[in-house]
């Protein structure tokens, strides 16, 4: 733990814990930072992690949890029972982008947040996503994930009228140029309110998703 | 005229007369080839012309018309009166799109089809295509022309079952990339159905288009 | 299968039957879909399948079958010795392009579509190609497969009358860009009747052939 | 105006009244959409106008006004003092920036929101943004407008809680490839909160901070 | 001409005297550098040049020639009666990418190559390069031009056995790229004997042409 | 062998033999390849092969040898003892460059010439080049091969007088782009002579030198 | 001068005073500055100045200089006769780079470094670096300035043992891709001791020489 | 070792000795030029070598050193107790970006410069470097290694006075481009007194920071 400069004081500053991205973290270095953050925190809660980490994590931090859609790699606190506030509406074109969906929703909750997920509800059957629309308006922003040519950020621009966090996923293959196309795709929208965040950046939209959320149901991060 | 070799042959073997892209052409030689062109054929069609080209055809070929929409400067033929025939829906995302459609459009109605048009029905306000689904479903085939995000193609190709041929415009600014990034959402399509030509290529959507409801409406080209 | 929202009204939307894009998806997830599919519908279709994939269907359903050139897994139904009809030509440039053209012409028959197959006739030594004309011209429609340089599609765009589905592949190295190169001369053809569909996109190719098929032999959808 | 379709119920829907994007629209066009949405609405707000664009319309509805730094070309309403609510602070990296920044604050100001603008404080002067720390903090939301490397937005994510829009300019030259390079420094952000709108896409911007400060002071749009 | 490190010794260590690259010079700068040349060597040679700069130096030089078709600025010696020997075959696609294959033409000629011009025999008429191919095998080799797709090099290397400097053009629109797409169909050719040269470059296509041409002549460069 | 069309004509028509492409082939395809043209020519030689594919090979034809550095798996025939003429000079930047420019020297060996291997003399040590200028002048031409920034085939432009064909390799690593750095630093040479082929591509080099070299030692094809 | 922050403790905190890029910049407005500038410091400086902005300033500070190579836009002090330190070598390739590279030297000039100026010296002509191989190695630091293919600064590295900072120029047309192609040139260097700029940025490369400079020669910032 | 061109006077003329590149390097091959060098300069220093490597070049000369995070593999001299001289600042923006900085950190030590590691200070908390601000000024210059979106250049040039060498590392995921947009932030960087390096390219960094360290402290090559 020479190197690393945790950033104790990021909570107090942003409102939101620190977080691990595991991936391609070295495992010994992982399973120092997992232990000095579950002292200092009391929990910890980690993205990007492997089948593989997880087990050298659990073998210091026994109640460690991996969810292997996800990859979320957590240690619970004693207490985690937060009552989940407001209302952030997840959406994804295809099964395929459910991995990332469920990076953000499962952040999201992490943060305090009340999730709705509305999945697989692509464009190229329009219907499914016309029949979630009272759904997903209800929300107080809406995160929309999609690769190939990722549409449905445009199509909930057009429909709703709240904030969408849109997430551009690696899903497909040839020109899809491992998610730059879907990236494009809902830079260049039509529809106003989509802002974009990192290809596969479920964990971005989940914290934005969140910052948005609080704002909407009044919650200070001091409280 | 030494170094054109005009395609004497083409009509008989595709069915299709020869077309004069007006774009970067010479002056004087541009005019020779509509000239060439009409003592030959008894009428030319070109495209991507200007204003220019059309006053400088005109001074020598005086029934010459221009259309400063779609930019295409035609000669007619003492008889033009061909009966269109089948169905083509041309549709685009935008008002700013519709001098690539009627590049479209009137380049599949000089080969002989009907043209039905529904312009300005972009993804941002779904409800504008979704009330069209019938009037476009009833062609043979649709031609698909938006620019920015190009997401049309995509609603289009779930909610008809027709052949679409997307145009990817280059209307947009920033990352639209001068119309790549439309490009690559046409061809990224997670609907089925969808083939994509080149950027602001009306014309090649037109012809295609007309290749296709030829063959829906029986005509084959040796009639 | 709580997040799939499998698309039951597609064949009646769209005719034709819903596929299954088997690459990357989850193992259990799988098996499920294709368990699910034949129970509704009695025989499942999907492309991108590994020999893995293969095993798993086949511990659940038994009649499944492999064709390991175009990745093709299929549980065919008890009865589908449909007709095929109408007629078209899939021709490819080099050897290393069949895979892709396979999956093309299988996914054509199953749609019922007959299929001219004319591989292994690039640019490289022309006669070959030359020597196929009428066989290709007589199909109603034709979709060319190149990788490398795919120049394919502008020869036969100079020499048929019928619309060209071109499929650029991934076969090359280099400044192939993985297929980009390939995409990019095919979109940009100075030949006429040419549409694109993405790298390696051999299903698409066959779907759209069949679209165009079916309009030729004048077999409505609703048949 | 045979062509456009105007979204008469973009405000019912999304709570936003429509907005006419100027640039590379035809001059009697232009006009014609000015005259149609000032009957309707009683006011009008165009972004991307020239000075041309501006003579045009005044000359049909005197009472137009133009703003050459951010090229806003308004028509305001007979009584347009409605109370500016909530706070969003808008900041720019240098002065070169401040047109894409005036299109957003003009833009969030039309829509009711108050802003701060906080301008020039690029982080080769770290200090400048450091000292503004509190103003920025203050506001609901954050629109950070860089051009170059664009790295304000990584830098305003180290040190404020609320989410930020990011909007990538065109300004700077060589490798800034048109803004794409600082398009992709702020999507690859180390920093949390971040999420990115089109190149010179002040006015998006403007539209998302004031949807994010409308919930955040409970004003819903149906009010 | 302070800056000017012009290159005395140019012509007898490559055998090929130094030719001017009109194109950005500074009016004074170029008009000097054609008087300095012409003192020193009897005769210049100079390439895409402007109308302009043929006045410029017309005035000074008074023998001082201008072809635009090509951009040939030149002023020939007393006695430029040099006897041409070999063969090269200059070919084209279209008659847009003729000015790049007069720029061929014009510099293998002043450098003393034969050249046999067959222009705008691109594919989408394939049967006009076959009916030439006698023609082009005669030459030592062959200058391919084409813009667009670019597929006219491929289909040359499958027909004659000489080698092929492939130049790629600017010669189209959209995904061309500015002939970036014809570069890289020429560069992932399927057929053998293609090596290229950038966009546009008819200069160096006519002096590799010209160095190929010497060396099956059997003129040595000391001759 | 159902599928590929091998091209029973091409020495006739070229002048080379028939050469295998061996990388990303089909293991029995291969052998069947191998087998069929050993049958017919007496020899076989192909390019990028690996040492498994040089096991099934042997396996069918004992004879077969493999050189691990080209990865070229060659069948020799009886007779192989041509005389080699002429003289190619191989160059290359650095030692990871060899495994390229050994294909391209063998290659040109196995169709008749004399090969003069200079290696290892890239610009970041400028006299190793420098004091190999005469053994490279001495060649009838130059293939330069080099990754990285490929600089060597502009100091060879501009120290011999011979055509260069340069090699781009994907040596290197971070913005080389796989070997695309190196291509464009060749396309836009400031030297004059240098014709550029796709990365990594010996074998398409040795067979241009090859040409190039049959025309100055005047051995014509027909013979 | 509302938006304008001006960085007052620039110099104190970096040893070098404030610069104005004048590109891009609003007539007032600059005059403004350079006012301001002027008043504040007794001189001014200023680079990528028009011939329009000239007329400008001088109308209201009648001692401003503008050089129109380097475009270079001076107000100079009442005496600005420092002596001038060190030793900088400024390299071109060609007559084309001269103004990016003047804007270096003069810039290096401007903050008291000596410079040497080397222009003209490309690769295509060896020799005249090599003969300048002395000059060059006797400065502090190089500063390599070259479009095209930017070979240069590879080659300066293998012969000096001096930092280089190299500059990309947009000098070239085609594939130079507006100087892309030189900077990865540069950046992708098999010689060591290369470190990269921005496209055109001679200003930065100047600065950055003059801080090696300066600590070559031991001046420290606070003299 | 036949084909290796050892540079044997590259210490003199640069003033630095040569050193092995591993990475890709044959494991036969790499390990006589251990040797090699070893014998001619009594110690040897590779990079980006592998575990394996290390077992490979130990097996041979047992004093060898394996330093798992720079992966610099290296044969000290009998007496490498070198005085460390000046000083160098190291930086990072991550913790995983400290391979790299190992890498440079190493190289700058072994080449007889004092290095000052400041690691994980990046810009989403940026009191981090601030805090360190004096620590990294009192350098003679800088080394900013970061990933992701690279902003820690631009901070650092806004702060210290002293010359930074930017390396732009692969650390980062999607739009990362693999450390493309890294890099084209640091080329862009607002801040002046940056120059960049490849991605990744920690040796390369560690010789520049020494070439001018060496200056600074007035140490000249001949010493």
């Amino acid at each position: 733990m020479d190197f690393a400069n945790l950033d104790f004081e990021r909570k107090k500053r942003t409102g939101f814990p620190e977080v691990v991205f595991c991936q391609g973290k070295n495992d010994s270095f992982l399973v120092d930072i997992y232990k000095k953050l579950y002292e200092r925190d009391g929990s910890v809660f980690g993205t990007r992690a492997t089948e593989h980490q997880y087990e050298l994590v659990k073998a210091e931090l026994p109640n460690a949890q991996y969810d292997n859609v996800s990859r979320i790699l957590k240690v619970p606190g004693k207490d985690d029972s937060v009552e989940l506030v407001g209302n952030i509406a997840v959406v994804t074109a295809g099964t395929a982008d459910i991995p990332v969906a469920e990076e953000a929703s499962l952040t999201a909750e992490y943060f305090g947040s009340k999730v709705t997920r509305v999945y697989d509800v692509g464009v190229s059957g329009i219907h499914r996503v016309l029949e979630n629309r009272n759904k997903i308006e209800n929300a107080n922003c809406v995160v929309a994930v999609a690769g190939m040519e990722g549409a449905l950020a445009s199509v909930l621009g057009g429909i709703v009228s709240k904030p969408i966090i849109a997430v551009p996923t690696s899903v497909g293959y040839g020109a899809n140029l491992g998610g730059i196309s879907a990236l494009l795709t809902m830079i260049n929208s039509c529809a106003n309110g989509i802002s974009v965040v990192n290809i596969d950046n479920g964990y971005g939209a989940g914290y934005i998703a969140t910052q948005i959320n609080r704002l909407a149901v009044g919650s200070s991060i001091e409280k």
